[in-house]
Formats: C-alpha cells, structure tokens, sequence
C-alpha cells in the first residue's frame, strides 16, 4: 500500500523502520518509531524506537538524541504521543517543551490513559497532523496495495488494544499445490532459503510462537528465531505449545533453553490460550501450525494476519494447510474476505500476507 | 524474467504480444509473432502472426503487409522461420527474397522438418541471430523472475512437440487458506472480476479447456470464454469431460452450442485422453479442475505450468484444490520443483504462475 507519497511518506517510513527494529522487545507498549526532521532541509535530526518496558517512549529516545537540535523540528512519530504520565512523564509535553515546531502521526492512540496527546499539543501551539491511518476504517481495497511498503510496525499492538487480546498472525507454507507436508509427515523444506530466513526474521519480532502438540511431536522443532548461519537473534520470542497431551519438557527441543522463554498450555480453548498469554503481557503471536491448531484458529474466527508462503513445487498429495474438519462444514457465505496487504517474491517463493483489519491510505492534507 | 533488454527486448516483446493475440487459433501450428524493423530509427514498419491452419505464416504476413519497405528491415521472429515448402513456402526463402537484411529469432524450430530456416538465411547472406532462448535448458532461476514480463506464446506449442502429446496447465483457484470451495461444494465466487476475467482470457487461448465429470455434475459450467459483459470471445476452446459415468448432453452447459466444440472422454487414463486430444490437433490445454483430475494429474506427472490464483479470504473448512489420494502417499523425496515464471496481483487476488520447462534468459550478443 503506497499509502503516503513524496517527502512525509519517506519520513514516515523511516519512523516505521525504527519502529520495526524493535518490534518483539516492546510489549505490552507499542513499537513506535519517532523520526525528528529539520524544516530547512528535509535532513534526519535524530531517530528514535521504544525501549523495553519501563525504558523511555519513542519521542524521549529521538528528543535525548537531538538534545537542542530538537527545536523547530518536525516530528514523524508512527503513534499518537502519549498523554499520560509514565516514567518518562507525557511524550507530548516534552514534546512541547523541546519546542518541537510540528508533530505528524500515523495512528491515533486507542488506548484510553494515552490518549488525547494530539490535543495537548495543538494547545500549546504545535502544529499537529493525524492520525493520517485508521486501523478501524472499513476499506475499500486499494488498487496498488500489492507495490506495498509493508505492514506497519504498530499495527499488531492498535489490532491487539481492538480486540483485547494478542493480535494472531497465522502462517502457510506450503506447496503450489497446497500441501504443508508429505503424506508421511516430512516437510523439510518446502520453501527455500530466503523463505525460511524470513520466518525466522519474523519470529525475532514477534512476542511468541504458537504450534500445536501434533508438530512438536513430529517435527520436534526449535522454534527459536535464528540467523541463516545459525547465529540467534538478539529477541527470541516465547515458545507456546498448544494441545492436552503430555510433554515431557526434557524430550522436546523447545523447551530447552530458560524455562521461562517456553510453555505448554493444555487446552484447546484458543481464547482461553490467548487470554493466558495476554496476562503475561503478550501482544504479537505468530501461529505456525500445525493444520488442526490452524484449523482451530479459523474455526473460532480468530485470524488477524496471514502470511501464506507457496514454493512453485507439487507434492501431488499429503497435508493440507487447513485440516478439513468435517465437524465445521462450510458454505460460502461463510467465506471471510481479508484485505491483501503484501506480496513479495523469496527466491523461487512468494510470500502474499493478508490482514483482517486495514489502514485506509489517506492523502496527506496540505501542511 | 527481464530476459532481454533494451531495444532488442522491446522488438521481441512486440513479436509475441502479436503471437499471444493468436494463441489458440492456429494449432497444430505454433502462435508466432513477427516484427519488421527499420534499422535507421528503429520503427515497426510491420507486424505479424501466425493464421489459422492452411493460412500463412507469420513472417509472411509480415512481410505482406511490409511490401517493399521490408527490403533491408530487420525481422524479430518468436521461433527460427521455418525451411520446409508448406502452402506459402518456407518463411527463410520468403525473408531472403524480400531483401530482410537481419534475422532474429528466440527459440529454435525443433521441429525437424521445419528446422534448418537460420542456416537457409545464414547461407543466403542474411545476419542472423537465434535462437536467444531454449526450452530445455536446464535453468538456475532467474533472480529476478518475479518482474517477468511473461511466458512466450510459443511456449506450449514447444513443449507439446518436445512432449509428443498437449501441453498441460494446471488451474487452481482457492482462498489462502487452501479451499477450491466451501465443504457443501459451493465455489462461486472465491475470486473477484479480475481474476475471474483472467481465467476466461486465458481460455480465449486455449485449443481445450479439461474438467472432471465431479465438477460438470456439481457445478454446471458453460465453460466458455467470455468477456466482462457476457459476450464470447471469437475463439472458443473445445470443452472436454473426463469422466466414466454417464453425462448426457442434453442436461450440461458444456455440451450446447456446435457439436464439434465439446467431448466427453470416458476414460481415466489421463495419457490415453491426452492422445486423443493431440490426434485431434490440439497443442494447449487448460485443466480447470476439480480436485480429483487435479490430483490424477499430478499423480500421473503431468502438469507443464502451473496457475495459481489465491483470495485473500479464508473457510476454514471445505474442499482443497488438490484431492489428497492415500493410494498415493508421497514423502519429501516425491516434490517436483517447478520454475516460478510469473506473480500478477488482480484486484485483491495474486496469480502465481510456474512452468517445468523454463527457457534461459540469455543477453543478446553483439550484433
Ligand atoms: N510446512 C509447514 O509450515 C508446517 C508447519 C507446522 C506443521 N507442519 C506439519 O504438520 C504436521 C502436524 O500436523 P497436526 O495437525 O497433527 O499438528 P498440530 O496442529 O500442530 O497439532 C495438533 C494438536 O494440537 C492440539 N490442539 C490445540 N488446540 C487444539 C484445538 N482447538 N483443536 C484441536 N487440537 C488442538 C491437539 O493436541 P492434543 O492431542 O495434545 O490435545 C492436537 O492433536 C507435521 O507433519 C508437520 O510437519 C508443517
Ligand atoms: N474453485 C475452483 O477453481 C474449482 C474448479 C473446479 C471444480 N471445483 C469444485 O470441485 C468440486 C468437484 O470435485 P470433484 O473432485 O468431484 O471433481 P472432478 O475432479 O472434476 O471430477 C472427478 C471425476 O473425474 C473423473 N475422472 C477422470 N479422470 C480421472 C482419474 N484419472 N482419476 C479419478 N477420476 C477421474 C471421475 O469421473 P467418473 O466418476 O465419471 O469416472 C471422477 O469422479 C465441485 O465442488 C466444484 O465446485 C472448484
């Protein structure tokens, strides 16, 4: 979605990029990427993305980079400046009191005790653009949505304070011909290796990873995030099994590690699962199988993202991507429509990532 | 795949728009384009295309339509023009005695008695250059395959008599979530206009369009090809029912209309149907479902390119594209790795498109 064009498109990329970098580290606070721009000439002051929780907000880290730079500036903050008082007290007054001369933001801030930064800026003269995105705007497809820049890095955290639950991205990879696995089970590897570097990317910027007992127990997966030599990213994400059987932590390499980096939730109540995950303060869950916990996930309608690798191969049969429960006979009016948000080539695979709930682009307004 | 570039590409790209313009109208002949050049600035000073059976070839249509100006044109031709005496003679004769002073082609004639047209022109004085590509080659993946410009229209046509029998796509359409239709076998719609105006496009170019007896019994089709408002294409593709059971014409859309444009093959040997369609002539056939014939197939390792088209929309439960057959178990080892050729976004949908012959993207040479 070429959502923004020209000069605040780009610094409002910039700001997202910020905020991507530490998506993963930030809940249960929202990955915000601030970018404070000179006027003059369009240049980057300073830079700046949450840190971890009890850390300072976005705008604290880019206005200590400035430091007296920071006056006349423009600021690209992704998220509404937060209005509260937390440990680094209200981003929009500090925002006022470095003289900051203008604030552009992406997304209104949903979340009641933050709100209303917006406000206190422009009453205390700044002048103020946003939100320029509605995450609950009902929109019309756009038309050049696949030349998109992406999904923006507080989107999960926005769909998260929506729902009041962990935002749930379900992930596919399977063959052309719609296969996860072979008849037998193997499924190394049906993407190729930028496909699975990806992955293992997107892992390092999620909260945690959910599978179902049925791939631990046939794939015995790590499930930490790595790097393609191997290397682990700096943030591994929890690692969740779902599912009522017995699993013997010392059996199954997912548990290895901290003990408080896995867990093993035994129940098949998918609300129930993100409700406990959501009271550790889980915000972003990346689901990546198996077809019967996928299955489950859209049997109870709770899909917020998907991102759906096909490697231009054929098994010709095997698994499924879906487990088609005959429990849960289907019409088409049953048929959930999502907005496409992405597509992207791997090497020899693609990548098209859908979301249930879509920022609408809106042209910015004149300054 | 950015094959070619510069003006050459641009030359080339113009020959086979002109041969995809006759796709499906001139088997057992191949769809050829022909471009006539003016080396002092480079202008088209005339375009061909293969006609119907018995009708001329595309160079000569070409060079008709040039009359004198083709003396000293260079000629882009999508397939080496052909040496043997057929109704208008051989194509390399024709070039040589309008005074083409060069002669580029893309792929080779294998076909033997036709081949043998370059070096008829070489030996006459004429400059040639061909073929750019080959169909057997054995590629390494173009990096930059999802920036195609497409698949050439004498693909099929190549890889039918490399084949001795009809050259096969594959047609899937279904959510992301893997469903060709809902669990009630309800499918209409799961993709938009777009994607659907594609498919009967697609069919406009085809000599025959292939479904299994299921889908004539559960979903009526007309199969024909037409446009947004309802009105056939000029060129209708033979309709063709595999299937043992009894299909009584009277009862079934496909069936309506001329006699001569629709089959019912009572057979499962997908083999046996496939010589019967080439003993009938035809080179290019679309398999448009359902899920069984997708699966006998695949199974029967026959599927030369592969169509792709994904919703962005999700069941949950429901019919996959492909039938997972336990009488054939497969395990990794059995994956057939197919070269990606083509990713389109259309609407809200993606078309991904990949071939198990793939030409070999080669810069042109020096002239
Ligand atoms: N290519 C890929 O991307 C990919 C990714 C993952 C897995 N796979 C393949 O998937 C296969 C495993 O398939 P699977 O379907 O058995 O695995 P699964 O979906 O991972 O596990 C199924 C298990 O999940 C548990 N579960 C939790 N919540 C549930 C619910 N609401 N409803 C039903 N079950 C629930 C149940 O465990 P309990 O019985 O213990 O209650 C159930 O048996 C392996 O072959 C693996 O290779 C492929
Ligand atoms: N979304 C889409 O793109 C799409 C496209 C097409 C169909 N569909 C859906 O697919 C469903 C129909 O599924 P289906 O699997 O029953 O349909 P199908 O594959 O069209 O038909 C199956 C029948 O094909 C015949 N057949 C021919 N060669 C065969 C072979 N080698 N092996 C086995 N059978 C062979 C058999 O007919 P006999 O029993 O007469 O021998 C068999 O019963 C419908 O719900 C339809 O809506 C969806």
């Amino acid at each position: 979605m070429t959502l923004l064009t020209g000069e605040k498109a780009a610094h409002f990329r910039r700001a997202d990029a910020a905020g991507w970098k530490v998506a993963g580290t930030t809940s249960p606070n929202p990955p915000v990427g601030c970018v404070l721009v000179d006027p003059a000439d369009g240049g980057v002051i300073a830079t700046g993305a949450t840190e971890p929780p009890g850390g300072a907000h976005a705008e604290i880290v880019a206005l200590r980079r400035a430091g007296e730079r920071a006056r006349g500036a423009h600021a690209y903050v992704t998220l509404e400046p937060c209005n509260h008082t937390g440990r680094t007290g209200p981003c929009a007054q500090a925002l006022i009191e470095a003289h900051v001369a203008e604030v552009h933001y992406l997304f209104a801030d949903p979340f009641r005790p933050a709100a209303g930064g917006g406000d206190r800026l422009r009453d205390a003269g700044v002048r103020v653009q946003g939100p320029y995105l509605d995450l609950r705007a009902d929109g019309a497809d756009s038309a050049d949505w696949s030349t998109s820049t992406g999904i923006y890095s507080v989107e999960a955290w926005l769909c998260s304070v929506l729902r009041g639950r962990p935002h749930v991205t379900l992930k596919l990879a399977r063959t052309a011909d719609g296969f996860i696995a072979a008849s037998d089970g193997s499924s190394q590897w049906i993407t190729g290796p930028a496909a699975r570097a990806r992955v293992h990317a997107d892992r390092a910027h999620r909260d945690a990873i959910v599978v179902g007992a049925g791939t631990v127990c046939t794939d015995n997966p790590r499930l930490t995030a790595r790097q393609p030599e191997g290397t682990p990213y700096p943030h591994q994400p929890l690692r969740v099994a779902l599912g009522r059987r017995n699993l013997p932590r010392e059996r199954y390499a997912m548990f290895q590690g901290p003990p408080e980096q896995s867990l093993h939730l035994r129940t098949h109540d998918i609300a129930e699962a993100l409700a406990e995950l959501w009271a550790r303060g889980v915000v972003d869950v990346l689901v990546e199988g198996g077809p019967t916990l996928i299955g489950a996930f859209l049997a109870a309608g709770i899909a917020d993202r998907l991102q759906c690798y096909t490697a231009p191969a054929v098994l010709g049969a095997g698994l499924p991507g879906v487990h088609n429960d005959p429990q849960h006979p289907t019409t088409m009016a049953d048929i959930r429509r999502l907005h496409p948000r992405g597509l992207t080539a791997l090497g020899p695979d693609v990548l098209f990532i859908a979301t249930a709930l879509t920022p609408i682009p809106t042209p910015p307004r004149k300054a």
